[in-house]
């Protein structure tokens, strides 16, 4: 057969299964991001209609790959925990994570227009990806934590720096000057003092993230969380129920390698976006199947 | 400062640096195509609009990442060389093929509407991807010449087959059934002598697949090879000027860690689409930069 | 500097750490054995010498390395186990790898005459070795239950055989052929009807292979389980006290790396070699040091 | 059958292969050498013992492992090249690497009494090993000459060291200050004038290291290189001569993976000791077959 004489290249290609039976994190981040935001006028120190848009993409994702048992998103990266045991694309690396981060950055760019109705796309956003094995409990339940510690001092620091610059006049340079060296109170102090504003009264979203997870059955769906801005993509989401249903039955081919079985039980999961602390114990305590799961 | 006590967690990203001195080839390949397809009403056995569209994302791909020298493409995959010595993200295997895959995805949803302006997308289209090593210039060759005879192939096959199937009245099974054991010169004759086809006579484009390269100054442009159906895309592709710019010597954000120089030289560089023999010397022959490149 | 220009060639020695936090085997197996102990005429189905040798490699392997916290022996092979938070060698693949084949190679031949002191090597032993990484608990005792269970498993068929052979006057064929298809049963059953033998009151180091590990302050050593056949070896083991002393406190050129500090309570830990169950709980339970160990 | 329930395990050895076609290098080094050399009292600064028996413990290698075709020592290190096709242990890194730095071990102590015949080991030698791949013919050569270069340097220095401690009177501190900052032309004349030294007429296994590689048919054999010091090598490699045949067309176990076919023509090829300059090119293209070999 024509083309046998070549085939031998197919040799190179090494195998790369990565080892059984420990947790699989994926990390995705926006590639140049601070470019895609300035462009995209994006608000400072949040854009509520982007984070809804990561958290849109994400689930989308978690919807599509059932081994995805948690994900977790701050700014413009997102952070997924795949099931111990899981025979996802049979463990191959570079399958589990270009799929995944493709799949995430379609699903953004398709559900970009829901979010920003009126900021057509200039270029198309992209987002990189590593996936990291954590061996035991341990050390997923520290990952987010340090994921989730990193979104409270960043967005502190992000939303002093912007009061400074936007309400207070100073200069981007003058900002950073006015923060370095101050501890976690002074910033506080400088917000309600000079600014009149309470961090802890600012929404959860932005000083916890987004923590997705499958509820069962609690009677309550993903948009019910949403804003009104969220409306139209409720709509949307419905008009492409065959292919991204909310309801986790229906046969999704992402699943075809994973031999996913619905049950009657799984039949009421649905994604949920929680900003709850995950730091604590006490989220994972509730939650034993994260990762214990078989 | 708060998150210390978790950083620890990121001492299990291991480093994955390719191989000095190797070449690189990336190939993507889309994922679901046959039911992404189906649900879009792509022609068979070959869709021009999707075909041009792949060109177009690669294209795109290419203008933003110089290290890639040459893009060969079939069907729903594209293969990219990267020339030997790229220090690329620092040759970083993850990094290199999350951001390339993700960009890949990203330009084919971007320009969808381009190509299929009444066709819109009811899910987004997504690829998986892999980097393969090649030592030497004889495997890069045998590699392209691999994927150009397997499109050759392929697309007798499937001419055929849809042929007996949409002219010929016969179902899918038959059609299978009529072609099993058959001979490329078999295969011909009864395009012909059925179907009145000159299989040498259809487009190279779907014969010989696409090839994408640098020409310098050759006073043509990319889209110079486009049916009429492209006249839009032009104009999509000026409106985007500053982010994909024909002119590659605009600053690109992914050049970052590549130390890229504008040249005079390059500054005419255009990425064209050709539909030639790469399975001969004389290609390679003629472009002694594609595997001497430093 | 002279030689500068060639040093770039260091760049293609690419890092290989190991997962931090994960169990590290390494199985170390005898190379061209079969041929090994023909030549040098061992005794079938066990040479007690033989075993005894390999024994007394693996423990001095121990000595030098301190993290190795459990080995188990059977025939021609020796399993090691390093405690989960060792960072010997900065957890770099080849380098504990070879070190630690090649310490077993070396002690094997160095002890040779002590174990076969009438038999000169007609030239040297070699071995093969991989590590192997696991996560969990509960996989590293399941290694080491798969390695207990197949010196079980072989150790009777070879008994058996080797019976059939020297004492029943059957060629290699007819005794492969006498055992084809025999269950467990059938085996202990021919071996007590037709040669009056009891393979459970056979030696346990036959039947259950070696575990070593360290005791603490057990007021025994070593060579307290040996056979008189040990006498000498003992001797040997005295003169060589510098070099690998049985008083672990001696300071060891293999611990340059682990920084590991003589403390009080291990100035008493000594190398033991058992022959005990270490499929069942209780072998594990009774020692939570050797996989909780920090 | 018992075992089974513990087999997965197994899953856990991850597949290493090497990329096809690269030249694979490995390079062996002595561990914690400085310490054995002083337990052994090496002279200073070469002990010519020392460096034959390292050169017999490579070629006995090379004698095993036919895909090696160049081996290069200096001091207490030996790289060796493999053919860039081998296919030996199917390219498996651990096996490769293991089996190799074992047999290096195994028969540096195995010859250990030829060249040592009064100094009895106090505690046995190790080596530790890497694997390096190269994908290019002009790598290698750099590796080599990398290595021969780096034997020169410290050769130079060493041998002014030397003789600054031992005729010079200076401490092992004062010699160091002596050299510092020193240029290769000072320490010549340092040699010169204040011990008479002729550095360029020591003998060249000094000065350029030592250069193994199968020569055909030159009617001289390995032991002719050697000094009287060998008479009783020679006995003891005739007496072993089953095994480690100076003909190598006598069946080696070590090459049962690798197709080995002895012919007329490699009956004659036996592995000599050189101590010539591999710099430059003139020793490579008088020898096409080390990079050129299919």
């Amino acid at each position: 057969m024509a083309g046998t004489k070549y085939a031998y290249v197919k040799n190179f290609e090494l195998p790369d299964p990565l080892l059984p039976n420990t947790f699989i994190v994926l990390r995705v981040d926006g590639h140049a991001f601070h470019r895609f935001t300035d462009t995209h006028t994006f608000a400072k120190p949040n854009d509520e209609r982007g984070l809804l848009l990561m958290d849109h993409a994400a689930r989308a994702v978690m919807e599509e790959y059932k081994d995805i048992v948690l994900g977790f998103g701050e700014s413009d990266e997102f952070s997924f925990l795949l099931r111990r045991s899981t025979s996802m694309y049979n463990r191959r690396e570079s399958k589990i994570l270009t799929t995944l981060v493709s799949h995430f950055t379609a699903f953004y760019i398709f559900y970009w227009s829901t979010y920003f109705p009126d900021t057509p796309l200039q270029y198309p956003p992209t987002f990189d990806g590593r996936l990291v094995l954590y061996p035991s409990q341990k050390e997923v339940k520290d990952y987010f934590a340090w994921r989730q510690a990193d979104t409270h001092i960043n967005n502190l620091y992000n939303t002093v720096f912007w009061a400074l610059v936007q309400q207070g006049g100073q200069t981007t340079t003058e900002a950073h000057a006015t923060l370095r060296g101050t501890i976690s109170s002074q910033k506080h102090e400088i917000l309600f003092t000079r600014f009149g504003v309470n961090y802890n009264a600012l929404p959860s979203r932005y000083r916890k993230g987004s923590v997705l997870l499958r509820e069962i059955d609690l009677g309550t769906e993903f948009v019910s969380h949403h804003s009104p801005l969220l409306e139209n993509a409720h709509v949307a989401v419905n008009n492409s129920e065959n292919t991204f249903p909310l309801d986790l039955v229906a046969d999704s081919p992402g699943l075809g390698e994973t031999n996913f079985r619905a049950t009657k039980k799984r039949r009421k999961a649905v994604v949920q976006v929680l900003h709850d602390d995950i730091i604590s114990d006490e989220f994972w305590e509730k939650r034993p199947m994260l990762l214990n799961g078989e």
